[in-house]
């Protein structure tokens, strides 16, 4: 599974996937600013859903869907390059719960999300999305 | 204040802004998708953050800044036009909760989310996005 | 199922219960509050994760298990009776999302949250809380 | 300021206070659990909502007001003493956010919450809860 779609959107970049956390980052353009000019939360939001879920398939080896996003916004930024980084909170048969920090390029922390996911059957016989 | 930047992105277009809730609506294209062809949830976030955020500066009549988006999504999508709405949970002199429904041409709800906001100062001393 | 152990604690009496939302009540007591002499917080959350179990497990006739409680407490309170209700949002096939309002004798809003729910195996073969 | 109130019914015992976080420790009662026997999640959302509360008192150095608490349950208990330790997520001027992760006598994690707190004036000149 690769990055696509909306993620080309947002510019992101995954520097690292592994089964144990995902790495990615992206820059702050016009485009992805609010109308005071401060990086849109939806950007933050989408960046916690790309990454926690591409951890959570990396992780189960199978498809995944987000359930709940909580993402809180800390720190406002117009500029520059941040990154994304995700540690699990819990991995189960059924269910995974992801945290996500994202961080500018002095590590201050700009936004941190939780995302759960539902674990899909392996097969592709679930209709992905009903729960 | 009107909609630009990312909402452009999102092509989300405003049919309604009172001080009491906001409607919206946007067209589920193939750039707002993720990798499976469903609709990517951070444009769900992305649609409760601007909405939420402009129907809480439409009642404080003056600038907000979102704290908290706790997004939780219902049902996949892979195209048509949402529409999202918001009503008022709380709104005090300091911070404001939101409620935003999104939800298809057959009025099935599609996601649902919740928006804290934080007032700030009108006369525009506060740094925005400080808390 | 009735209400029992953690509930007899917190006073909490249901009032209705049906598969569409449930409706209790109790009363503020100086062993509920906290330090500064108002209503502990965790009394709301324990109440929204109550009357939301009770609720999803009306619903899905069969046992649920609480995944996560989100609630917002909007204005704080030293005494009273107050009354909770349960709205389904999402009632699937294997979560469930419930919003709970709990409210004053004035009809003012105290808190409100929102409680994700797993279903459970109805022949009980499932292990309670593994998700 | 001290545990009282609640806490004694949560037998909840601090056994650190610092500005940085706090850490506390309970056991699980047969008056702690719901009708199936297993932990009550909301006394789990009390304990994030009493511990994050010291902790932000602490840092704080003055009153603080829950404004959103937001617990995950991970893994069901039916016995045993729990530990809960907080650590800092943000401490700004008007606002604060914690988060806390409760664990058992084999460090497994049983649950996981944020709680996000509103600074209060410190002369008490403010209306507690009030936002």
């Amino acid at each position: 599974m690769t990055a696509e779609h909306f993620d080309q959107l947002l510019g992101l970049e995954y520097t690292e996937i592994t089964k144990d956390g995902v790495t990615a980052t992206f820059t702050v353009t016009p485009q992805l600013q609010q109308p005071y000019g401060i990086l849109h939360g939806g950007v933050l939001c989408s960046v916690v859903e790309s990454v926690g879920s591409i951890s959570g398939a990396a992780w189960w080896d199978g498809p995944v869907v987000g359930t709940s996003n909580h993402t809180n916004f800390i720190k406002a930024t117009r500029d520059g390059t941040l990154t994304a980084r995700s540690v699990p909170v819990h991995r189960g048969r059924s269910q995974q719960l992801w945290d996500i920090e994202i961080t500018d390029e002095q590590q201050r922390l700009i936004a941190k999300g939780q995302l759960r996911l539902a674990n899909l059957d392996k097969t592709g016989s679930d209709t992905i999305g009903r729960s």
